[in-house]
């Protein structure tokens, strides 16, 4: 018999949580929403080619391969012996495996794009949210599926994106109570502008590997690291002043464009980052510039989202420009800007500031208790016409003691309790225990439906 | 360079299909909430031995399995090697693969019941919107991910809990606009009866895959199966009179006591039936004797839910109650009765009847014409000023020409463009078109929220 298990880095969301989830969720995708975001879903398996080489070799290793059904039938037993000798090599393995599960949402919303951009209306809006699996090492907040959300907009190269964006983070964070999160911006251009400093301006993904990790690892490791990706010593130097630009965003506005003088990548970049900071004005938004962003496909404006700082939990969301978000598909010259919300993070940080609001767990209004036959016939009735009001309300299945009956109104978060023994029925009323207080009020039957819409 | 296509049999859900789908879940469970079901949600993978066996052998064989990582790592390679000349042979690929995506909701509700029935509040009462994934041979209608909608209580015997998913299923279809479903009730209890006059009682699941053929295959079909199913011509003849019982749903039930006489099954099956009949006077439940249902773990009342006739597109839910959801799982003696809502099918019979409401495409209110800077720096003032009232509207980024924006609009469904140029800012008001009628209305900007409050 097997002995019933969870597979390892996987969860099981009882009703508290997927309440709590949903609370996170419905707040930002309805922020989303008052922007023109609309919902697209994808299916979980994407075909494997799709996938692989999308994510660097690390990634490839990371994501979660679909076998073959019908391998072991006679007529395709030489292919998946052929097949299987190709993945004991480490090498591709579609022969075994044409699909696999989706590893993020940015690749399967390319493949959408490039698939459908003859009928999509430009520029083209969308949010998605979605689980996603990683065959990553399971650790305390990592977990082998767990739910991106992300919003894009592609085919509009205004920087009004931006500023949305930056406004849907704002709203969204403030809704869910963290308002002392904090934004971050920085631009890729700015940092192409240091790595044509540093050597030359394909340098740049090597530059913005080694400054992501600053949070992490310090500074002296990132010089270690950049040495290590072969950067001289003064080309080390001139990228370690940069880091050390400090003071108000204007500040390090003005001193990026004299470190730069009339470099114009540079320039664009300050450029973007203050009609952001102008378009924005209300909402806190730091210039970073150490803020990097490790993936190679952002190319302007990036963000990162930190969780209040009193909570140390880090990023709980990021994002950025790129330039060819399809190119990969065969479909070149798309330009996008998208961020992205870490759910499980931003779940983390409302629980240890107990932030979500007791009411979402009070799913169900009242119980009747049940009282035997023919009382319960009577509770029946009253507890359909509260449904019928839009009212959630449960009886008590079966006629047991009363304090298990009580208890369970306790357990499943339910305040209020109606009893109706043959005695109330007679008088044509209900009593209604409240089971916080031990109050009791008898409530006419008639008016049974408007006590509760009241409540 | 990989060509972007999907996987056979997986669709991707544009924003007009997600609302549509939507639409309908947010129905359904919303009167699932009604009657205090509460939500579940579990992984996309389970381990492949809690799936495996589940599900017979054509259902195994259905299971997409997901391939281990680090296989061809050398400290593994023996093992995988093993692994498959074991999958080659059909045999147990654990090896290769310890984990599957799931194949349905129940037996993941099982293993979770068995997991946790320490912990749960009993009764129990879930409901389960997730999707599941099947290698069957994709066709019309028929996809190997698909959306499944269940709800079930367990851990108590009352037949309330069958009275309120029957109400269930009928407020829902109601509300969804095809109170012309038919809800069939039929009892695994007196198919038992039937059984053993027929040769045994454990021949209840041969007969009843039999019986359940009947509206695909005719009545010659199934007798001729029941023949081949070792049932003898006398055998098949009592079969035979037993389903052509008609008449109405009393007639029906007075029928079976007579042909069973004091059969105690028969008579539990009965009593039962007129239960359910009894608690929900007002909403058409037929007694359909032919009614089987496949599936081996029923053991009390089934039902099922049919699509208007109109539409012909046959069931479009189901369900049942069982006697034992966890005994597979090391818990036995844990009962419950369940239903399930076909998404797919409910969809298509939604569209082929016109029955999806417009309002839920409206997703945007207003588009506001990009009338260039300076302009569109007040209009996107207004924007955020709408959004800040929970008014959803876009400004179009970029500064083309306005037919191009309208036709954005157009597409996107939005009912109303905001147009306002240096004369309408000047008089401080706004030129508000409706697209479909093309009527121009001059709004105050101090009370355009307003203005779109009322829309």
């Amino acid at each position: 018999m097997a002995k019933p298990g969870l597979p390892q880095g996987m969860r099981d969301f009882s009703a508290e949580t997927v309440r709590k989830r949903n609370y996170i969720l419905d707040t930002i995708t309805s922020v989303m929403k008052l922007y023109g975001y609309q919902p697209l879903e994808t299916p979980a398996m994407e075909n494997l080619d799709t996938l692989m080489g999308k994510y660097g070799e690390e990634g490839d290793k990371l994501i979660f391969k679909v076998l073959n059904n019908g391998l072991h039938d006679p007529k395709n037993a030489a292919k998946t012996r052929a097949g299987f000798e190709k993945l004991m090599e480490g090498k591709n393995t579609a022969d075994l495996t044409e699909r696999a599960l989706k590893y993020d949402l940015t690749i399967p919303f390319a493949r959408y794009v490039a698939m459908n951009h003859g009928n999509l209306t430009m520029p083209f809006k969308r949010y998605q949210v979605q689980p996603v699996w990683r065959a990553d090492r399971p650790q305390r907040g990592r977990y082998r599926e767990f739910t991106q959300c992300d919003a894009d907009v592609v085919g509009s190269r205004s920087l009004i994106n931006e500023v949305e964006l930056s406004l849907i983070y704002h709203t969204a964070f403030t809704q869910l109570g963290i308002a002392q999160y904090r934004l971050k911006i920085n631009s890729r251009k700015i940092l192409t502008a240091l790595a044509e400093k540093c050597g030359g301006a394909e340098k740049i993904n090597s530059l913005s590997i080694a400054i992501d990790k600053l949070d992490k690892i310090g500074l002296e490791k990132v010089k270690e690291e950049l040495l290590n990706r072969g950067f001289n010593d003064s080309q080390v130097e001139i990228a370690t002043s940069f880091l050390a630009l400090s003071g108000s965003n204007q500040e390090k506005l003005e001193a990026i464009k004299k470190l730069f003088e009339n470099n114009e990548l540079a320039s664009a970049g300050v450029n973007e980052i203050n009609y952001v900071l102008q378009h924005t004005s209300g909402i806190p938004i730091d210039v970073d510039l150490t803020l990097a962003r490790g993936l190679d496909y952002y190319t302007g404006i990036i963000f990162e989202a930190k969780a209040p700082e009193e909570v140390k939990m880090g990023s709980i969301g990021g994002g950025g420009r790129y330039d060819d978000l399809t190119g990969l598909f065969g479909l070149p010259g798309i330009t996008g800007v998208g961020i992205s919300f870490g759910i499980d993070r931003i779940y983390d940080v409302l629980e240890e500031m107990n932030l979500f609001p007791a009411s979402i767990q009070q799913a169900v209004s009242a119980l009747f208790i049940n009282m035997g036959t023919p009382e319960s016939e009577q509770a029946f009735q009253n507890a359909q016409a509260l449904r019928t009001a839009g009212i959630a309300c449960e009886m008590y299945p079966e006629n047991i003691k009363l304090d298990k009956q009580f208890r369970y109104a306790d357990k499943k978060n339910i305040p209020f309790a109606i009893i109706m023994g043959a005695q109330e029925i007679a008088s044509n009323i209900a009593l209604v225990k409240d089971l916080a207080t031990g109050h009791q009020e008898k409530v006419d039957l008639t008016h049974l439906v408007e006590y509760f819409s009241k409540k």
